[in-house]
């Protein structure tokens, strides 16, 4: 089923960031043809333009649909994130959309919804919507320690915590990521993003309002359960461990299978330096 | 049994903030001698001093539970906030204080744990821990719209999803607070404290990371369930009012009877002048 359509151009629909440059190398090296949709606002020309590719503005279904007929693409794969600020003048276009009733309804609840209705539409056009692990396994974490360091039994505790608080969230469609130290839960992600959670747990504890000894507590990030795999997928970056080391936190744990990795050899390089743990952990502990 | 020591004089051991005065004053109303107990580095002297009063430092349990004896007190009950950035010089004193394993234990886990710790120590010196609804229960907020303004059925429904969301942290000693806006989490309280998370919802607002219109979103505060009532409680005052109409929501609720109201008129009027809800909720609602 996986590979009815796997000789046919892959239609990438692009948002922001280099997860859709990693994609569209994934599936080439596989001998695939990636054509690029970048999301006007969001994708960037030069992770676009290394391949076939055609801009669309959000709520142009229509013209996707016939550009990626022309392509003769019969499966489409979201990629990139939609949640960085907004271009000012794409703002007029989310105004629009709000005229249409079924894009409103994908807004009246979180990120689940509005990414499900998504793939909806991308249905109703006659495409397949498929994952990244779909076409490019390797681009997410593995079970296992990525790099030198490894997690303590706290750390290890401090995890299985985590886990279980992201889980007890799941109903609600919220928290991708949460912060514990030694058992205590000091951030829970929401709208903020994961960037935004650890800049203020190192602006908390520069206040003295989180004391955990440096070198304690873990960021986990896991995907919500129920959440549809297709679409939005938590992923870590240099970036990443840049912040958990300068909040002081002993490493990340992400759910194996199910977290992409940005930038593997970079990542894994500044996590060692930096003395950070880098762990792939099963989803199961999250149960 | 409330009542047994209701003639003696009261210890009220005080965090910062203005909740220790109004609990003093309500309890100097019903007659009874309020004693302060400041703790330094949190505790306002303008506040302590307008009664009689003392200034103890975290770990001097010894000092404490001596000079509650010498003023003749049976009963004492903690108030004020103990989260704020501590003063520079205390660091030490919170260091010196982990080389205590009763205390280090409390540590280890959320403010619950601590807090319970910390009225297992107070009882073990013979005095019996009381909570400001025992001794001021008009400084909570009662059942019902408290100003002019009410919650459409919308907010309502925010409401008791972020009801539904709290109860559900419950078990990870977190949450008290959380942001909802047309049944999408915005934000979740954790180490930060209310002000700060209302100030970030403010900042992704700027930002165009939240896209809900202005008017729209309930910030709802409530006790995690099994919380030890006599000591951590929610609050809200004047300043949470601002917080709310610059974050863009049309109101908050609160649980009633369980969470404190500071500068009651103030904070009313100031909800009236900027168009925001302020409600206490049942908490039946959260289960």
């Amino acid at each position: 089923m996986a590979d009815t359509h796997a000789s046919t151009p892959l239609a990438i629909i692009c948002g922001g960031g280099s997860f859709p440059a990693a994609v569209a190398d994934a599936v080439a090296a596989r001998g695939r043809r990636p054509v690029m949709f970048g999301i006007k606002g969001w994708a960037e020309a030069e992770v676009i333009g290394r391949y076939a590719h055609h801009w669309i503005a959000i709520g142009q279904a229509g013209r996707f649909f016939r550009l990626a007929k022309a392509e003769n693409c019969r499966e489409a794969l979201f990629i990139g994130t939609v949640l960085r600020p907004p271009i000012k003048d794409l703002r007029l276009d989310w105004h629009t959309l709000r005229l249409m009733p079924r894009v409103v309804r994908f807004f009246r609840g979180g990120d689940d919804k509005l990414l499900s209705g998504v793939a909806g539409v991308a249905e109703s056009g006659g495409l397949r919507v498929v994952g990244v692990k779909d076409v490019a396994p390797e681009l997410f974490v593995p079970e296992g320690a990525l790099g030198r360091h490894r997690p303590s039994e706290r750390d290890q505790a401090d995890i299985a915590h985590a886990l279980k608080l992201i889980g007890a969230l799941g109903p609600f469609d919220v928290g991708q990521a949460a912060v514990v130290a030694d058992s205590h839960v000091i951030a829970v992600e929401a709208a903020e993003g994961t960037d935004h959670m650890l800049a203020r747990i190192i602006e908390l504890r520069g206040l003295g309002r989180v004391t955990s000894p440096s070198g304690v507590g873990v960021l986990v990030k896991a995907p919500k359960p129920g959440q549809d795999r297709r679409l939005d997928l938590p992923s870590i970056g240099p970036r990443t461990i840049e912040l958990v080391a300068k909040a002081g936190l002993a490493g990340l744990a992400v759910t194996a299978g199910s977290t992409m990795i940005a930038e593997a050899e970079r990542t894994i390089s500044a996590a060692d330096r930096a003395k950070v743990f880098v762990i792939g952990v099963r989803e199961a502990l999250a149960a």
